[in-house]
């Protein structure tokens, strides 16, 4: 049994509570947030406070607020023994230096309010201080989730420098898909089983070798109408840089 | 029973003819194409000819051919009776207007080489040149399938100009997640759940509902840093691009 404190009333802390909750070999002793109103959700399942100076012993301290207040919350952690982790993806683990045992538990995925995800796919990547630390990092993970990877402070960020493009670059795509469909008066829903069927792909082929479309083919007759169809100048610029892209690496 | 000639054998062709061939009430009568190898798929289950000279009568002809071939290959077929239709996303339905009952069953999906898909959740677009033709597009497209719309040449034009976005710029940045990954030797494997994710989102919320990332938070700091971490002038460029966009219509 490994006790754990979780720091944080965000998404990621709710879905991280809500998944332990279902493991009896993992025990949230506390939820630690800044007002009553945050903690509703885990008051009536577990201990909560709003004051760190309250913060009760643990294993593991899972600090999962956002990226700026990591560090100055750290500086008030400085006296516990567990090992104090945070679940940024851009956060270097550095930036818990002043506690004594630390590291990273990141879960790599996207957390939307109100829907649960399972936690078994989602990959974990972790980094700890102290080797002897991932031990028991690994233990929750695994717990969890069947994907579970050491990760270096580098290669996180540059997996969550590549998150930006395939997940919030890949929704404004989505955007503008969706933009193109109300000026023209059709629905967006025709769109839905392209939109699943093109991340699906990537399952079985690599993105070069799915790459299809006007640009790939060098069809600039079409690229020609669709510039012509676009309505937005940004847009226009965003199709032209991205086709060209596509052209570079025929 | 309605009966079919299939002229063409790419993705399109070969999808359709699988699926047309599971169900009794749409027969394929004739194959249609440039070569015996690339006929060597039908000929087993129809009949197959390379000459347009030949072709058998039919209720409709569907041409699923490269989009600059359909207009040539229409003059060729003004002597037909039945319905002459073709499946691009782009071309007008005017590129048939020499023969005398022309339109189009546009099934807007990305289809690969050897990968079989469900036609039932396949949006089918249709257009006709005379309203009385529409019914038997109708029964062939709801025969296969359980989405199915009318739509004009312009509304099917913009689907598609949709599309490119959010399937062939989609992939783009898939890819270059993909190099960056490559760049810094971690497994583009970890990014797939969130790739998945990230279009399941959209089945639930807005894609601006769904707008997450450091653009979307006006966060500088790591937009900076990602800048620096990129190591292409171009993905830079990019990257700038859609944070700016996304930042223009916070």
């Amino acid at each position: 049994m490994v006790s754990v404190v979780l720091i944080g009333t965000g998404n990621v802390a709710t879905q991280l509570f809500d998944t332990f909750l279902a493991y009896n070999t993992i025990n949230v002793v506390q939820v630690v947030g800044r007002s009553k109103k945050s903690l509703a959700h885990f008051a009536t399942k577990t201990e909560t406070t709003e004051a760190l100076e309250t913060i009760k012993k643990a294993d593991v301290y899972i600090i999962s607020v956002s990226d700026d207040a990591i560090q100055p919350l750290a500086k008030q952690l400085v006296h516990l023994n567990g090992l104090v982790v945070h679940t940024s993806g851009s956060v270097p683990v550095t930036a818990l230096s002043e506690v004594r045992n630390y590291g990273v538990f990141y879960p790599l995925q996207t957390f939307t309010k109100g829907k649960k995800l399972n936690f078994r796919t989602i990959p974990i990547c972790l980094e700890t201080s102290k080797n002897e630390d991932l031990k028991i990092l690994h233990f929750i993970a695994e717990t969890i989730s069947d994907v579970v990877y050491d990760i270096s402070t580098e290669q996180r960020q540059s997996l969550h420098l590549a998150a930006v493009f395939v997940n919030n670059f890949t929704n404004y795509m989505y955007r503008i898909g969706q933009e193109i469909c109300e000026e023209n008066k059709v629905s967006f829903e025709i769109l839905k089983p392209l939109i699943q069927e093109t991340a699906l792909k990537i399952n079985a082929l690599t993105p070069l070798e799915a790459q299809t479309g006007p640009a790939m083919r060098n069809d600039i007759q079409t690229m020609q109408a669709h510039l012509e169809q676009l309505t937005s100048k940004n847009n226009q610029k965003i199709y032209k840089l991205l086709s060209e892209s596509i052209q570079k690496k025929i």
